[in-house]
């Protein structure tokens, strides 16, 4: 896939990750980056700014790589090797800003994987990549076919099941998150979906005090997924 | 100036707020819209795609409204009247994005106003409004020339303040909200300015278990917003 902007670049060539080609934008100065893709060797090639853009949509800042897609995880292989006591589920997130946000907030939160569906959710892309840049290497996104079935095995693995929803739902600060849990964050738009609502131990809510009640999908992750480590040893 | 997008046209349109006028691409179609903007009798005119795509940047879904410039709120005015407990500062935001998201959770949290700089802070725009769609009527976005002379007058009127920084802090969990609070939030990448941080009458942080210590700037400020507002009555 094609990533670009001059902090994907740094640090994928820092971690010297696998990098098929560099597209350079004909007046490309950053140093730093150039001596770095000098000294691995990479192929690249200079290209207009006009060819650039038509290479990608977003903010490229003059240099684009190609590099592999991402590799996901697999759930039964992950739920075999894991010690983590708190996960994430998607419940299909559909805003790259958004995932990448979330995968950063993860990171920080010391979370060890993100679990997203196959379909109808945003995959690991150029704006995922962006948003996210330089934590992506410390989560395991795990890709499943179906939540609700992934969360019965989280089940049988242990795991609590917390999804937000505004509707019967109690307040987020009454939870008791000290055993393994696993957190659904709902679609922008949709929330979580009546099936998986269904399967979760506990619905939960953030409470808001304005007129629209709706807060950005990442924003609302952060406030949830820093109110499930609160309390961690 | 130029707004866009069919959400933020609808919030506008149901609040019967002053538009000069309506750009519609020339396949519009939605009927709810177009019967409102017909109802309020607002001036329209019928635009290509690509003349559309000039005269915005962002994705504009076929509408593009002409409003007047936001009508920034003065600190002492504000001062003099309000009974808020809480406020946030921005110290310099600029991606539109995250400060849209800050808006939209302090609306969520019921804080009635935000205190942003004239200079190197994005200004109330077309992607702000977007991306707080719905929330900034219930906000008082308060412009100043100096955010350290701010808090002066701020400290005279009662408020602690509560500056997010990853250093000489103590952790975000350890500080009594129950005063009037004026919460402070760093510039994306430089964080708050050291000025600002030596009026701050706390430092906190918010614990970070990965490698690269950053949260996005509208996660932070989520975290910290519903942090301050924990035990209020």
């Amino acid at each position: 896939m094609l990533v670009f902007g001059k902090n994907v670049a740094k640090d994928l060539l820092q971690k010297n990750k696998n990098i098929r080609k560099i597209y350079f934008q004909d007046n490309f100065s950053d140093k730093e980056i150039i001596s770095l893709s000098e000294k691995l060797n990479i192929p690249f090639q200079y290209y207009s700014k006009k060819e650039m853009d038509h290479l990608c949509s977003g903010v490229h800042q003059g240099i684009i790589l190609d590099i592999p897609d991402y590799s996901y995880y697999n759930l039964k292989d992950y739920l075999r090797n894991t010690t983590d006591d708190y996960i994430v589920i998607l419940d299909h997130i559909e805003d790259p800003h958004n995932f990448g946000a979330i995968i950063r907030t993860c990171e920080a939160a010391g979370i060890g994987a993100i679990i997203i569906p196959k379909d109808r959710q945003v995959p690991i892309n150029a704006t995922v990549m962006k948003t996210s840049v330089g934590t992506l290497d410390a989560i395991k996104i795990i890709s499943v076919s179906n939540i609700a079935q992934s969360i019965e095995k989280l089940k049988e693995a242990g795991f609590w099941i917390v999804g937000t929803s505004l509707e019967d739902s109690i307040d987020y600060r009454s939870v008791d998150y000290s055993g393994k849990i696993a957190l659904v964050i709902g679609n922008e738009g949709e929330g979580i979906s009546s099936l998986v609502a269904k399967k979760c131990d506990f619905l939960v809510k953030i409470p808001m005090y304005g007129t629209t009640n709706s807060l950005n999908a990442s924003v609302a992750a952060g406030i949830m997924i820093y109110e499930m480590i609160r309390n961690r040893k």
